[in-house]
């Protein structure tokens, strides 16, 4: 099996050639990103710790998992020490913000340091990523008395949280959740109910777990709207008592072994676990979906982080693999990759983990954009660009992931169907990417009925500006390889318009059928953003070439990627429109009994 | 989890209306399909076996596994008894011809009982099935004396049987295999070496295992013509001694827990394992590769069989789940199915199962008209639809079986990433089905090479000739749902002919390239096989429909699959096009070092 190597020099030309990063820190004012040796420092620090502590004990996690005994849950061999480091190192708080004790790093870097630390350990991360999204669910929502008792041991890494939004019969639908919050005199609540899904709802990592969960109170409103946040903590912060908070089991999963998935009864005991109010009455939703766009970001992410795990494993074993002749002749045995199917999976892989990667970062950067932005005009326009590209790139890094990690098994053959080989953890590992954090259903819902049809499709026609530049720019060069790049870009384009506007005009009146060709729509934008950024990539590469002519390697690998890519998936996108436009009449032609 | 009920009415319907088995059972003088009770006696009866026997036992292979202890392994619970009661059924011969013993039931039929065997319990089924091909072998090739010594017992069930080719170095490249015979004194051989991934090597089902093992002979000719076939019995049968064959361990794969997958070890003691050479010395591929074609043609079959079961799961779960609210209005939760997205998902994995049976059922039909067929010329016609369809239906079921499977898990949400859900299952247990019997990329070059380019495209005209007629049908009827198949299968059909094309006229000149877009040239030639023969059962449901305008159930649904397919997958052919003929430069841009 080989081991994860940090691709940072992938990373690199994303960051200062694709985004421009010292452009980016002018505009932002990030004293960080304005100093190129301090941030080749932290990638090169995260890149070592993610190769040297968290990927050798990725394995471990999934053939180990975390145990359950009697309401305690051990994490696998390795990982308390792991931890210990990861929290030493300060890895937990760089995203967590400076007025809360954090580092505060701008998205952009935070999302290169996610993306190695999930390649090199996907179980291990939602432990510290978790407990980040709740310090700012607090920091949000909470009172200033709830904060100061949480969020120092939170951010420090003494403590850990969790988000308990799922029940059994509240999946998707979460205000269908029925777990009860009851006002005592002292202002604080008793909390009865089960969860389930809960990410390190219990674990031997951190002395105390913080839960923040959803629940209502008599009378509250039904659905969504009587919604409310609660701080549960394991023990009592105060007192030092266990409050009445059990683990009564850990699924059994497909992958993510290393991550104990919990389910968890309050109050079962008789008196409710002692909770108190986050934020305002039935407002809860709200408090937790300041994390929306965060937590479906980071789920993308997954998606290029073992996208990248799962290339670098084939592309070993490809070279190194011998098995077979030449196609075009001779009798020695030669190595896989010379193969070409063999070469095109490849490079099936990576081009789409670079592409979701490039998507990956500029979000990232956008969002940072956003958040220093004065000018409330630009800063709109910022954020309707995430707002617009989170659905996209949450549903189509998640489900490519899945046949991106696919494909590393096929280039494996029979040894990538056995375990040992470790070929197979990324695809039982990203799996769950397409579901968690709203399925790609609930994404592709989002993105047309919020992100194209309710803002009259403004933020697409400013994303359709942005390519339009780069197809410009694809023309005006008077190379092959980027003209070939201009005319698949451009096809994939039109068919895209084509697509969207059907959707935005008909919604009204055909919403069914408009839903019904949705998940086709939102992954052909998802191949059309990968496909945009990558032209862009390569118009780069190619003008850095024009001063090194013969150079090998990254400069040519890039335009290759982008190349590929625009020979290989782009075409997908005409066939895609067409399905988003006509597959409604279809689906819908029998009603459910038919089935 | 739903139970696994098997699809008699699909079947009846691709056996009856599409296929036409009476007329099939003229053309072929088959008694037993002549006699139409006898064949619906025969599949209730399959039927009935695999929902009561085989069914229960497919989760309790999943999780208890094969367990490997001291060279012996022991299969999970129940599987003896249900090996017992498959034999005594006499479900183990159907397949194997009437002179050998069996009951020589044709093609068609075998593939509808084995499609639903292999959706009860994929894992139990690997051992009878190779214990057939190990029959047909022998047949084929081995003296009347081995024949007499072996057959008897196989086709009785008291012994089972094994293929040996696999060795760590001998993968896809059979020919690079070192295992060594030594002839001794007495006729027999000696045999030493290593194989991997051999299922069913050891199991403690019946009291005997009979290897077919590949080995060289010393001084034969390098690769795959110095390659010879031997017959090498766990325990000598005159003797009743143990031979020098050990399994050294079962491998721990991602699926088909149920199926042990062993390491054997020959001649570790010193003098080697006693075996005797079936057929002539160095023609053990040739001796083998008879039945290459039942071989894929059966893990095709997988496809259709897990498709189904997937589909099946998936089906029950959104017809009960109760999540979330209509998307037209309504404050009332409803069963997910009334989601138009989850009604695409749900007709994505119905309508690819179905094409896939169709396909299937078809090539089973023509097997059995080349078997029967007296005229030379018919005969080979018959033939090279066969050959030709083999690597499709291979290459595409199973990988189109793989999205299927995953698309059960994305229906179930979060609990189908639980294993104990059991939807995870037919998606772990399916995967391997486009890296054995051939990779697909395998499948690709044997489809460019051998079944398209040797023939000069006279095997494709042929298939184009009975997809004119297809379409011709579509076009005359006066049906708007015909009409709108018609223009996509049309559409797909153009597009296939100039992939098909550009591929023979490039071969000889741009091999290289060629292949490179050989898989997608693969997947789309299995799209619009599918999509051809769905499109003959629209017309034939249409037909009957005429008689029964207000019927519900069956034949609309069958409409419908087919209207589906033609508006969601069939599109996917066009893009397929441009791949496969387009994307050769941009693979073979960079050498392997590049990477």
């Amino acid at each position: 099996l080989s081991t994860y190597i940090a691709p940072l020099d992938e990373i690199r030309f994303v960051l200062n050639d694709l985004i421009n990063i010292s452009k980016l820190s002018e505009q932002i004012g990030s004293d960080v990103l304005a100093d190129a040796e301090l941030v080749d420092a932290i990638l090169e620090q995260a890149a070592r710790f993610a190769e040297q502590v968290l990927a050798p004990l990725n394995t471990v996690g999934d053939r180990h998992g975390a145990k359950w005994k009697d309401g305690q849950v051990s994490t696998a061999p390795g990982f308390i020490g792991a931890y210990n480091k990861f929290v030493e190192s300060g890895w937990n708080n760089v995203v967590i913000a400076e007025k809360n004790g954090g580092q505060g790093l701008p998205n952009l870097l935070c999302a290169a340091l996610q993306e190695m630390f999930v390649s090199a350990n996907k179980s291990f991360c939602f432990c510290p990523e978790l407990t980040a999204f709740a310090v700012k669910a607090l920091e949000n929502a909470a009172s200033e008395e709830l904060k100061q008792q949480y969020i120092p041991n939170l951010v420090s890494g003494k403590w850990t949280a969790t988000m308990n939004l799922t029940e059994p019969q509240a999946g998707s639908d979460v205000g269908a959740l029925r777990t009860r919050a009851m006002l005592q005199e002292d202002g604080s609540y008793r909390i009865f109910g089960q969860k389930i899904f809960i990410s390190y709802g219990e674990h031997d990592l951190a002395e105390n777990i913080i839960h923040l969960v959803l629940a209502r109170i008599p009378g509250a409103p039904e659905g969504s709207r009587g919604v409310s946040l609660f701080v549960v903590p394991k023990i009592l912060p105060e007192s030092g008592i266990r409050n009445d908070v059990v683990c009564t089991g850990v699924e059994h999963k497909m992958g993510n072994h290393g991550s104990p998935t919990c389910t968890l009864v309050y109050g079962d005991s008789g008196e409710g676990a002692t909770g108190w109010l986050v934020g305002e009455l039935n407002m809860g939703l709200k408090a937790m979906f300041v994390m929306v766009n965060s937590a479906r970001f980071n789920v993308g992410l997954e998606g290029v982080a073992l996208g990248e795990l799962a290339y670098q494993q084939a592309k070993s074993y490809a070279q190194e693999r011998i098995q077979g002749r030449l196609a075009t002749g001779g009798s020695d045995s030669v190595t896989i990759i010379r193969h070409p199917d063999v070469r095109r999976m490849l490079l099936v892989m990576r081009s789409q983990t670079e592409a979701m990667r490039a998507l990956a970062y500029t979000i990232a950067a956008t969002r940072d954009r956003t958040a220093s932005c004065i000018d409330q005009i630009e800063k709109r326009s910022h954020q309707s660009f995430v707002d617009l590209m989170i659905p996209i790139f949450k549903g189509w890094a998640s489900e490519t992931a899945i046949d991106v990690t696919s494909t590393s098994i096929q280039v494996h053959g029979g040894i990538g169907y056995i375990e040992e080989s470790g070929v197979s953890q990324p695809f039982r590992d990203v799996r769950v990417a397409a579901i968690y954090e709203g399925t790609t259903s609930i994404q592709a819902h989002d993105l047309v009925e919020r992100k194209l049809v309710n803002n009259g499709g403004k933020a697409y026609q400013a994303w359709r500006y942005q390519i339009e530049i780069c197809l410009t720019e694809l023309a005006q060069r008077d190379d092959p390889t980027l003209l070939t790049i201009h005319h698949h870009l451009q096809s994939a384009v039109t068919a895209m318009d084509s697509a969207v506007t059907w959707a935005i005009e008909n919604y009204a009146e055909y919403k069914l059928e408009v839903l019904a060709g949705s998940v086709p729509l939102l992954r052909l934008c998802g191949m059309v953003a990968g496909g945009w950024l990558l032209a862009r990539s390569a118009t780069v590469a190619k003008t850095q070439l024009l001063n090194a002519p013969y150079a090998s390697g990254f400069l040519p690998r890039k335009v290759q990627s982008a190349h590929f890519y625009a020979c290989h998936v782009l075409p997908e996108v005409n066939s895609l429109a067409m399905v988003a436009k006509g597959v409604g009449m279809a689906t819908l032609a029998l009603g459910e009994e038919a089935f």
